[in-house]
């Protein structure tokens, strides 16, 4: 299946079904984590003039900093905070994307566990605004990455919240979401399913 | 000389200005910093479903984590990083919010020596996805505050880069900017200025 970027590049896959394993000796080898390959993604992105998104930085309360002579300041006692957004923004063709990436080892199911209430109440106030809001959820093990719009999670969330099934199925994934196509250049090409969703 | 903290921290002014001087007082008397009456904007319009725009945090690089018994993990040596964007974004009527604030003491320009390159840079590559990018400009002592089209900022930016004057005059930001009305709710009411520009 070809995919056209914005720019007009020719994004060239390795026909058919078999490479998928190909390509997932490739993945895994590299050995990266989601975060890595995503912060990849939108460094091609950026240098592209695709998009311009970035992971935010992880929140820290600083308590104590030094500040030696000819030195950098040093920070000497600090603590996590909880975040209170998710961890990626940014804008694509004017419109303001928001997401969350998670992993799982499961193999049949994502745990909803991994997602916590404030990363929900956050999709929700994005979704209000009309921004353009999603998980990308990587089974690590079967090397599948799929992008689920925040409507669909807010109905899983929703089910969770009310007692029934602490996790999406792997099947519910593929019915309610879209499967990330992995790339050489765009290692995790969400924008190639922005682009067929929203625009 | 009176600095504001970001922890909100008493500012005591030693007003002067006539005119102004009502309007500073009950602003001094609040004692907050922009970067605070910022938050508290953000706050308000989050809470009035009005936009969702956060303060990133500031990115931090950990060496050394501790992780003592039955308490929070401490961080005993960090190092503050160079931000590689702006720092408040988000989303408003499903378009792209991208913006930096600054405060100067001064009374008649706003020294560009304030912006960094990386923040340039930054809002030409938002700019480029068509994202709505600008600067707040606090003149702390004229309680006057002014927003500033990226597109503006660029052209002054440009003309510093290329051996003119360091600063762009208040008569400037009056003619290229637009002032950004103090009220109660809406401390800093940006909002008020993008809806007139972009909307």
């Amino acid at each position: 299946m070809g995919i056209n970027y914005p720019s007009g590049k020719k994004y060239t896959s390795q026909s058919n079904l078999q490479p998928q394993k190909k390509l997932s000796n490739t993945y895994s080898n590299r050995g990266m984590s989601l975060e890595t390959d995503i912060n990849e993604t939108n460094l091609y992105y950026l240098s592209h003039n695709l998009a311009c998104i970035h992971k935010k930085p992880t929140p820290i309360q600083i308590v104590h900093v030094e500040y030696p002579k000819r030195s950098a300041a040093v920070i000497k006692e600090a603590y996590f905070k909880q975040a209170s957004t998710t961890d990626y923004n940014g804008v694509y063709k004017g419109r303001y994307i928001d997401f969350e990436a998670k992993e799982t080892n499961n193999k049949t199911s994502f745990p909803l566990q991994n997602v916590h209430l404030h990363q929900i109440t956050h999709m929700m106030q994005v979704h209000k605004q009309d921004g353009i809001t999603f998980v990308i959820i990587r089974f690590s093990k079967l090397n599948e990455i799929y992008f689920l719009d925040a409507s669909h999670l807010f109905l899983f969330w929703k089910r969770y919240e009310e007692g029934g099934r602490k996790s999406i199925s792997r099947e519910e994934l593929i019915e309610f979401g879209e499967s990330i196509p992995i790339s050489y250049q765009a290692r995790v090409d969400y924008l190639s399913v922005v682009d067929r969703l929203y625009f």
